[in-house]
């Protein structure tokens, strides 16, 4: 059985949200990132880049938000969550996720952490200072270039969707307003009211002990 | 035909690379960052990220190396550029790709591009500083854990080989040492010697107008 490692407000909701989704039979496993769980050896044995999303497979260990979401779709093909028989538009749902791991994520974590790339504290507060210009400007870019309507890739929900769900949860916390962003806001309020969503999240939080 | 836009010394030369040795029909166009080509109008309206690579194929345009990589790989199954018919070993290849966009690259644009998430002279001065640490930290990860061998994911070439050249290549830029990378040193002198990179490489560096 699939074993997924996620911790809170992470972007592992999105695997998470994906396998509900692709009604898989799977296992979620809780990591307290305030006890360092992501540091200990039991955990560095699973994935030595101490983040989450991890996935045990039975074939091996998957990491990485795009690649664990376009295993799910790819793995169970009946729940439609990409359009794998088309390599363009597959392509073009893999060019929205990989969007958003190394820019919008990346901007976004300079808030929260700038140690990863730089060790002055005024680095560090410079860079938290700008993250609502740098993520608004992601944001900007996804609402008028990206976000098709009503769904990312357009009429076909995907795993492009559980995704920019969980980034843009983070939005409020990067005081960036998303009234600014009618089709974000829309997107994610229509995210909140799927029965997977709502699952998910509640057992997330019913786990944080 | 495919056309390839890409600036010298950037990631695109791993999708340059891809499409030779998948034996494309492609034409490659040279934006020159020193004047600012990927800003103006006619290629914001290619690429609104200002980014390269960017793929214009018949059905539309695609960006991030991850998705051009593996459309590659995909639009030409008898280069056999990725475990396209293994749902789990594409995953695989995919994570690794993923790695590169999100940590390797982003750790090492902190040394040129660091007014990308901050201002204070101070902030970039200590980014530039540090990317040494960070990107020689990701190189001792894709040393010791990720790059199997001889090839990334092992015997087989596949998309993998040409995005860890690209990026192992800045690292006389970076500061970092490859000699600490015996396996990556290896992987880098290997890629250099196919006749599809010296030809690209050649085709770049007499676009070098």
């Amino acid at each position: 059985m699939l074993k997924l490692f996620y911790a809170l407000n992470t972007c592992a909701l999105a695997s998470h949200i994906a396998l509900e989704e692709a009604q898989a039979q799977y296992e979620a496993v809780r990591l307290d990132f305030s006890k360092s769980d992501q540091n200990k050896p039991e955990y560095l044995a699973i994935n030595p880049k101490a983040r989450v999303p991890a996935l045990i497979t039975d074939r091996g260990i998957l990491t990485e938000t795009p690649a664990i979401l376009a295993y799910i779709a790819q793995s169970y093909p009946q729940s439609g969550l990409a359009p794998i028989a088309d390599t363009y538009a597959f392509a073009r749902a893999q060019a929205f996720n990989s969007y958003l791991c190394s820019t919008v994520h990346v901007a976004h974590a300079h808030g929260r952490r700038g140690k990863r790339w730089a060790d002055d504290p005024v680095a560090i507060s410079d860079m938290q200072r700008k993250v609502p210009e740098t993520v608004g400007a992601c944001f900007e870019l996804i609402e008028r270039e990206m976000l098709a309507g009503p769904w990312v890739m357009g009429g076909e929900y995907s795993i492009c969707d559980p995704y920019l769900f969980t980034i843009a949860r983070w939005l409020e916390g990067d005081t960036v307003d998303i009234a600014r962003f009618p089709k974000v806001q829309d997107h994610r309020n229509r995210m909140a009211e799927r029965a997977t969503v709502k699952k998910v999240l509640a057992v997330q939080l019913a786990q944080n002990y």
